[in-house]
């Protein structure tokens, strides 16, 4: 033992999460695992320590040991402490690609670590919702994914006020680029870097880049009027573009399911990570003042290709983290009275009356599965009260000497202030009535 | 993106947890959380990642380096992936110990990581139920957490015939052998080492270092003894012992508790840790292929004392692993068919009718709360079948053309192979019916 004291911080970047905190955590997945059971989606996990090499041939060596807390154990392997959920479901697929049943609706719960500089905000633990479908080369595996986000942010009765999924596709962006401005495969990919960041630079500085790749004032021009076009005449420009065929599709089928008011399609759409192939798309917090995208996804159609020869099994999903959901949540006042747990039951306790007394009571009641406890300790009545005010009970149940001779307890309601005498054999009833 | 494909396996002594071993643990999970939640404990979380020197505090240097998975992060911190919670909750109670409303009773199911030497059925990561009340000295903590143990067993349906809890007391164990033996607290602390290890080494032996204590052949049979007594025959050696007092309280609240069938004084529990002062236990597989102690518990004051100065919050608790709680339940064939999901519809689909159709009625199922999703694809209607039968739902819903024409579907199901025709208008109606 070490003479000096230990800090109760937690590691920097870190959250504890003390009961309240836990409910609301437990409250908002709780809802989340539900609905995306009632879908049909299955639950997996995996381990929190991963190869190192799993990430350096996703995201490169630079990035992946940049951005991990990576470690090299005894044996000599380099393990991080998982960054993303993403690799770990491809390695999973991999793994029993010959017995799984294709197409795959998956989600996962899982902790992340990331190697954030520690600032204001930025946390390096967060738990994330991961919802993947694999083995569908379609648009309904796109279409499934988009509406399982809407249906997730609408389990809290958020509405299209609130929020919005912006829609784009990596094939038709790649064309529409091609045909404006008549770039190779790779030149497309090129101007897709320089959209990407659009916003984050002068528009001068956009416009000069552009030009470096040989994109005239006129093209840019056709290129801005993009970002005003609905997705129909947007299509129009490239008709044949598998991509445009792809969003034809899957705008058809958002607006027969009533969620076009939902989406909404912006070609500003990229999403970074070289590995996106085809429908892509961001989910926006429409608050004026949190006005940004709160998560996205997309499709990716070569992951399990890491792990497996001569395979094609086609990725598409989403990931959204509990500090951006609760976020939204607070922002747009969609957080209920959790804290309201109901019927909850303190049975008091004196000391002349023998403990295993109140023990019975308790057992009873959580028999019939109502939630409660016996006083845990011998402090006085007052305390036992002030014990159960603080710790949100409803109701006490009061027995002293007189009352158990008669076999009696008091129930006193800890909010109307109400009190009746009952019978012990029927305490479970009244609460259960 | 390397060339050379990456391992599917996961690290050496993790697990990965595809869909079905999810499912088994988010049921035998789910069942304690509901459980402990009905008797009044609360959740509680925390990251990932700890300091190092916490562990340190608690273990000492040697088994903290050795037996953690540590590092040191880019500003020095020496980090350890979390080996056990203990440190964790005594540090959140020491956190906000001026606010909490005690006695807390506090549960949370971390994964946890140790470093052991890779070699068979020697996991490194698992995932631990931890159950703890803290701010109670009294013996009726100690009966709350043993009767919880037992309620936890009970929820699988264990009977007393399944499991025992052996039972014993650190004060009650220095005060015995000192009155026996002449000890004073130091040595009576020695014999507890001796005593904690008897089953690991010879008679001989375990005589030799006995005596090497000054305990002669007679005292050595005096504690022999005291293997075979009840716990009435053995507090009355030390009656005045504050141990043997907790120990008499404790076992008659079990008594009237109706919990003496599944618990059992023995004196040769010990628990290695130096920092259990009071009750200790260990809850026994009774089954003979599997004989031996599953998981324990105990009291211990001093280790929210780590973090505040001039404090003295004792706490009392148990933890228990999702592996052995899994072979319990194996080896005693408590695992009902948790893989029958009951109703869940597969909506199959024909290329001739818009999918949107399908969309459709998909979603006045799920609105409902019936798990279901559209056939996701393509494929042709037998490979739908195939899908549907694997996917273990129990309906497919039929609706091609002529169908639709009609407005009516078949639902087919799928254990029965029973069809029935059905308005679409109704579907939901069948099935809640």
């Amino acid at each position: 033992m070490c003479a000096q004291l230990l800090s109760t911080q937690p590691y920097k970047g870190t959250r504890d999460f003390y009961p309240d905190d836990m409910r609301l955590r437990n409250w908002f997945f709780g809802k989340i695992r539900t609905a995306l059971e009632v879908a049909a989606f299955e639950e997996y996990n995996g381990p929190m320590l991963e190869s190192l090499e799993m990430y350096i041939a996703k995201s490169g060596e630079e990035i992946a040991n940049e951005q991990t807390y990576n470690f090299t154990d005894r044996g000599g392997r380099r393990l991080a402490v998982r960054p993303e959920m993403t690799p770990t479901v491809a390695r999973l697929v991999a793994g029993k690609i010959g017995e799984l049943n294709f197409p795959l609706k998956w989600f996962s719960i899982p902790n992340l670590y990331r190697y954030e500089r520690p600032q204001r905000g930025r946390l390096r633990e967060h738990w994330q919702v991961n919802v993947d479908i694999f083995g569908c080369d379609g648009y309904e595996a796109d279409m499934e994914v988009i509406s399982t986000a809407v249906m997730l942010l609408r389990q809290f009765n958020a509405d299209e006020s609130m929020f919005k999924v912006h829609i784009n596709n990596r094939r038709f962006f790649n064309d529409v680029i091609a045909t404006i401005a008549g770039t190779d495969a790779e030149g497309s990919k090129r101007v897709s870097k320089i959209v990407d960041k659009k916003n984050k630079v002068t528009r001068d500085a956009y416009e000069e880049e552009m030009q470096r790749l040989g994109i005239d004032a006129d093209k840019i021009a056709k290129i801005d009027a993009l970002y005003n076009m609905s997705v129909d005449e947007a299509v129009a420009i490239c008709p044949d573009s598998q991509g445009s065929k792809e969003l034809i599709e899957l705008f058809s089928a958002l607006r027969h399911a009533g969620l076009d008011k939902y989406c909404v399609f912006d070609f500003g759409i990229i999403r970074g990570l070289d590995y996106y192939t085809g429908t892509v798309f961001e989910v926006f917090d429409e608050a004026p003042e949190n006005n940004r995208a709160m998560f996205g996804g997309g499709r990716y159609d070569n992951l399990v290709g890491l792990f497996v020869k001569n395979t094609n099994v086609s990725g598409v999903g989403f990931g959204f983290g509990d500090v951006t959901l609760e976020n939204f949540l607070v922002t747009h006042d969609l957080i209920p009275d959790i804290y309201n747990e109901g019927t909850k039951v303190l049975v008091t306790r004196f000391d002349d009356v023998p403990y295993e007394k109140y023990i019975s009571i308790t057992n009873s009641l959580r028999d019939a599965g109502i939630v409660s406890s016996m006083y845990i300790g011998s402090k006085k009545f007052g305390k036992q009260i002030d014990y159960a005010v603080k710790g949100r009970y409803s109701h006490v149940i009061i027995m002293g000497a007189s009352e158990l001779e008669t076999s009696n307890v008091k129930i006193k309601n800890l909010s109307t202030r109400e009190e009746v005498t009952v019978s012990i054999s029927s305490i479970t009833d009244y609460f259960l009535k």
